[in-house]
């Protein structure tokens, strides 16, 4: 690109300067979170679900799981893989699990620390459908999720990669993760989160997690350096490969994000409530089991409840019932003291209002709630089938002005503000003075996305709106990427490990 | 429009069997506000903002106010005027404003209270472009206000008028307000926000209202049918237009939503804390001079404050700094125990991603803030400059899911949930179970944008983002619109006021 094309494109998004964004830096949330049900509905919430344990069960299909919690004291039905739980069982269990945990990036500034009132912007995870203005919505492919994860190392707000945010498709299923994880502990120096289904996906990530942090493989135990969710099949399911990852995450001392999908309508009861008791359920059930497995392994309370459209069956996301419904996970997790996670997320099919009124709607409902980990903070796009490269982008901004409506108000100026309009006085404007010239250069929040021109520079300098300008920011922080250095021979260890894996699965050795 | 056309459109807007919609409905926020200073941090506003108002004084250019308040006890200085008021004045007149009161619609149905914990939406007001994505945007005409206004009436969630969404270019300036009137007294039975820009202006409009509502010109007293926002000329500057209407409100026990413009860095100190000190001191001279005027007056505490880009001196609106502004405007209004004004503000040119995370910042910030009447709640864009009809439905949507949020979390069904639960079992769905089909006609919020079908389908359909869905909704709602009947005998007497007081302006007869 010629020097007269880059000044060009640059003066189209509004941006002479390049990109201004938001240091790395942890969150807290230091507000108080909004309980919109009282403590006596929280019991019965907690009662239902504990009895729901109790009487109907869960079925788990994962032989060993089964195993474990028949010597820790559930009731085993191994004619339908049934496991029913007394009340006291699960909740000493729960207790055990720790409120607060760390979780080591390869670069120890991006270590986070997850629960109590810090907060994790996780990016998204799963997407099978990579999408962006140029190119449209594609199956995705290896090159867009190394693009993907670039940009997730560009972006300061997010503070880790997601568990993979583009499926590579185009790569063989039963080795891909040896490619995402060396992908994303190459591209990025953030913590990220790995694969579940099957033991072996996580074996494997412990194991280069470790290499490409620099800690002997003997070393690992007692910190944490991999993890991720553990969906239930809900309902009250849990099926084998996720008993298998669950187990393995527990085991190794790693974070296991135990999540339900509880859709109210469709896997759980068509009311709020119902569906709510349901997701405590299974989730205090998964949580139990990791304690069981190794008592005080990290585990997170996740809430993923939302309803369907009971017209058409589809899912609805950040919607009104998504916001109660995260705002009670939150009041629930909180009884259990236990680190809560929720998600951004929207139905909408491309990057336009809905996606943000959606997603903002996730976003206050979440952190209102108290939330400590926001998975598919950023990217998430069409109910998770897509990661949008324009909607990373405005899930960005959306972050940064989250992050920084949770710095509390510095109230300590307010005399010398006085001071000012008194020198000001009625009728003037606070432009020149002192006060204002002192401080005027970090006042206020910077956006990365959001333009506040007049009407008139906007439309001649080409009338972009906000999607086509999130456009030429991706690939303006695509093309000034620089991969975070790592040793040669950590490197070279990494690409070993991967081959040699590759080599073993290739011939069935999981 | 043939039927073809007709059934074609809706098929293209996805929507066969005509929009739907919440029903008109009171709103009330029974959830906790969040209170994001502490109580001694509030108290240093408040003595800071009086301190002002004795030091420094405000700039009142309306004589007759001036003599008010000179009467009541504070020091003029007529050279400069200056009026200078004790705090103990201060606090002793804004202690007689009511907490609540009730504003009257032409249909008794659709009265409002506002105060307490309940919230009212108000429409744009004030706008001088019209936009929409069929004809861009344009000076604001007669035919625009009208069709905006019946779109205003068509939208349920939308409680009151906001004072003329778009400004009558076409008509002469010294009448237009007769217009105005005349048109949201006949288009809507919604109460709505007159024009105060000089005395008579608030006399036509108590007058008209007064015939529309059918109520005899000596029996207003006591009512509330009439009510708009007093700016303050920020900083610390009551004008001669604004005076004469605020008078003229308070006089007539009409309602005064006094609402300083406290954009910080530019009419207000470079700091938050420095411009809300401002607001606080504006907003309660403006509110004492009503209980000067008359005890008891209806009057509400507004809050406005935001905050220029520091680079190109632009206002910034939806920002971080605004829903901050927006709680502790919240928490100042609930000390002196008034009804609070805010506001759903964007920066954003075009209805893009950004008008709506901008917008639902704004809606988050001063809901959870406690506000009670939300000003520019359905069809702002640009920073106030144009009215959009695309702008109006997306803000339409986003009301109503901040409504439906806002109705508490019954909880009462858990023990038929998880009887439910039981009957399906592990693994099961609810779609057909009695549970759910007792329930799902009505279990969830239905979007009036929102488009939650697949992605094929969507595509199939014309792919068609939100801002464009919401151009086909208005045009349904404008064709469908049904002027709300009124006795003859009314309107023939309305027109007759509007014809003789257009001659008598016409003559200099203010």
């Amino acid at each position: 690109m010629s020097d007269a094309v880059r000044a060009k494109r640059r003066d189209r998004t509004g941006r002479s300067a390049g990109l201004r964004q938001l240091p790395f830096g942890l969150v807290r949330n230091r507000y108080r979170p909004l309980d919109i049900l009282g403590e006596d509905q929280i019991e019965a919430i907690h009662r239902a679900s504990l009895r729901l344990l109790a009487e109907v069960g869960m079925e788990v299909l994962h032989e060993e799981s089964r195993e474990i919690l028949r010597r820790g004291g559930a009731e085993v039905e191994e004619a339908n893989c049934r496991v029913r739980c007394d009340p006291t069982l699960i909740e000493e269990l729960v207790a055990k699990a720790p409120p607060v945990f760390t979780m080591e990036a390869r670069d120890p500034a991006k270590n986070l620390i997850v629960g109590g009132d810090n907060l994790v912007f996780t990016a998204v995870g799963g997407p099978a459908f990579a999408s962006d203005l140029d190119r449209g919505r594609r199956a995705g492919t290896y090159a867009d999720m190394r693009d993907f994860i670039k940009l997730i190392h560009q972006l300061n707000v997010i503070h880790q990669e997601g568990g993979g945010p583009i499926e590579p498709t185009d790569l063989p299923s039963e080795t891909r993760h040896l490619d995402f994880y060396e992908s994303v502990l190459t591209l990025t120096d953030k913590s990220w989160q790995c694969w579940a289904l099957g033991g072996y996906r996580v074996r494997d990530a412990i194991a280069m997690a470790a290499i490409a942090n620099g800690i002997p493989q003997d070393k690992v135990d007692g910190r944490v350096i991999a993890g991720t969710v553990i969906n239930a099949n809900s309902p009250m399911r849990l099926d084998i490969p996720m008993g298998e990852g669950l187990v393995e995450l527990a085991r190794a001392g790693q974070a296991t994000i135990a999540t339900p999908f509880t859709l109210a309508g469709a896997m759980s009861p068509v009311t709020l409530v119902g569906a709510l008791a349901q997701q405590n359920a299974e989730a205090l059930f998964m949580i139990a089991l990791t304690q069981l497995v190794r008592p005080g392994a990290p585990a997170v309370y996740g809430g993923f409840t939302s309803n369907v459209d009971m017209r058409s069956g589809a899912p609805a996301f950040g919607t009104p019932e998504y916001a109660k419904a995260a705002m009670v996970s939150g009041q629930l997790a909180r009884r259990y003291r236990l680190p809560y996670r929720s998600s951004n997320v929207t139905s909408s099919n491309c990057v336009d209002v809905q996606a943000a009124y959606e997603s903002g709607m996730s976003l206050w409902g979440t952190i209102m709630g108290g939330v400590n980990m926001i998975e598919h903070s950023a990217g998430w796009l069409e109910g998770g089938l897509t990661a949008s490269f324009e909607k990373l982008i405005v899930d960005a901004e959306m972050l940064q002005m989250m992050r920084e409506f949770l710095q509390p108000l510095d109230t300590a100026d307010v005399g010398e503000a006085m001071a000012a309009i008194a020198e000001v006085g009625p009728g003037g404007h606070f432009f020149g003075v002192g006060h204002t010239l002192e401080r005027f250069e970090h006042a206020f929040y910077s956006p990365l996305l959001s333009d506040w021109r007049n009407f008139e520079t906007w439309e001649e300098t080409g009338a972009l709106d906000g999607t086509r300008r999130a456009n030429g920011i991706w690939k303006e922080l695509l093309r000034t990427y620089v991969e975070p250095p790592m040793a040669p021979e950590i490197r070279e260890e990494l690409g070993a490990y991967v081959a040699r894996r590759k080599e073993q699965i290739g011939v069935g050795m999981l």
